[in-house]
């Protein structure tokens, strides 16, 4: 069986927090890119999804492998703004870079850009993109540890091509859009 | 032995929230009141005393008890103004009421004025108050669950005086003020 | 409202481990009795009410309150004997006094005296007991601490008659009996 | 750099649970072998090691690779015998293939032969050995999900030679030998 992968699309930020330079999935080809989408507000993020991204950021970011947090806003816009976002990475000790999701531009709607092209349900969602730029994991809620840590060794492995493998699955203590979404 | 009881220093709430009318331990008078002061954005607090809050209102509250939480900012300031607070007590299922302690009013005094009047020294801080107005705890930090209801229960019961044990220890995870703070 | 309280039976101990002496809810009177009633190879008492009445023993129990502990085996007989339980409560750390519960004496029969005597409905269960010897909680499962410390002291700060609250709820995690117990 | 690798010395059990026929490291050539070493009464393994053995268990068990435990009792010898150990096995939902550690046949020597062997500190210790047998790591205490399912995937990737990661690290909570053990 062969399955065609899709290429990730392009992460769409506003700004970057923690990193000198505008990040892109472009600039990052070669490594394997670990996409944690969060709110800062959502209790689920908070408990697994950020620790979670703390501990895969200290034990395997370097030539192979990095960590970006995205910050999808899509609810209680006013209450996230980036003030309140850079007390919380310092209250947090989030050290690897943050990208602010740009937001849609049109008050009616309140899912950001990334958040829209990748189609994501909610958050916590975790995002893995392999070496040449392919989405290879795409998953709403949290995914345990050591399912996660086999899938990025299995991508920090690779050089050519394999298997694609998109979950979309959704769990308990996970804010999810519904009706489109408040601000 | 016998020890002088001193009274609780009245709150002074810049804004109560979830709550139709203003509170206040004159009022409450009669009851015993358990306060846990916090940051929204402060590790500890989100991780054990909210929760521990929430379990305390759940269990507990009603003719013989009240549980308020106090919104002490005293660092990052702009990331915790009251629609990021709304915001968080919106996600972190709040339902007690929850005061905004009045800031000093001085640009170089970070510290608001409830927590002053306490000398509390971060977050989280756990105040309990009797039936008859007096300060009868204040620990900085997280106190266990068995400790806690033990001694909610022992303020229920009473009528009369009894001894106070004012306890001020800190523990890890804690938000403390270094150098008076920083906004 | 008036309720009548019956007295708890008293315990059928085949031996007592981590005492001098024989122990007896008679001999206690006039102190709160917590017993913790556990088999050495029950998940859920190893998890949670080991260390609950570890907790306990070393926060509450003094003039005013005893906790015991009780080994009430109604399945796996022959890898639960006095050898194992001894090797548990070392490695376990268990330093208040546990009673294995006198067995049946009848090959058809796995529930030992004891258990049977209370109508236990598996492990683990929490009896507690008033200063009268009077019955005032029974519980299969597990208790939350906040609870358990608030019922401990008002307990404790009786001394005379109240109203009984006998729970029986079963919960995740426990080990009931089903089909009259498997040796 | 270049580092020799040595072979895994083979497992010296004297019965097998859970498995219709005596395993051998020699049997399992070809696949990734991670054996979980334990006492049934050692707490650090009842809470940390047995879960973790069973999800790794249920995660990658098959083609490639084989969980085993290891019940290398050193201690407490009377209270762990494998009537316990079948009721252990039974309250704690091991499916997975357990040897029992052959014992040293001599009184005054309680370490069992594989953990003689392999120079094991304690219990929990975990050995990874690859495709061809050879031992890749050793380690004494817990270890946590992340690496562990790493270092899984990046053994199953093999085929052929690389390099050794033996470490020998002890942390709290571990039951370690001192004296020469006890029985």
């Amino acid at each position: 069986m062969t399955q065609k992968l899709r290429q990730a699309p392009e992460l769409n930020i506003q700004k970057w927090l923690n990193s000198d330079e505008d990040l892109s999935l472009e600039k990052l080809r070669g490594k394997v890119v670990a996409v944690f989408a969060f709110q800062m507000l959502c209790p689920g993020c908070v408990e697994h999804s950020i620790p979670q991204a703390r501990r895969v950021h200290s034990m395997f970011s370097g030539d192979d492998l990095v960590v970006l947090g995205l910050h999808t806003v899509f609810e209680h816009h006013d209450g996230m703004k980036e003030n309140s976002l850079k007390a919380f990475m310092h209250e947090y000790r989030i050290e690897f870079p943050v990208g602010i999701d740009t937001p849609s531009g049109d008050d009616k709607d309140p899912i950001p850009k990334t958040m829209r092209d990748y189609s994501m349900n909610g958050t916590p969602t975790i995002i893995l993109i392999d070496r040449q730029g392919r989405l290879r994991k795409h998953k709403t809620g949290h995914e345990d540890d050591l399912t996660l840590g086999a899938e990025l060794m299995a991508l920090m492995k690779e050089e050519a091509t394999s298997l694609v493998d998109i979950t979309e699955e959704n769990q308990g203590g996970v804010c999810t859009i519904k009706d489109g979404g408040t601000s």
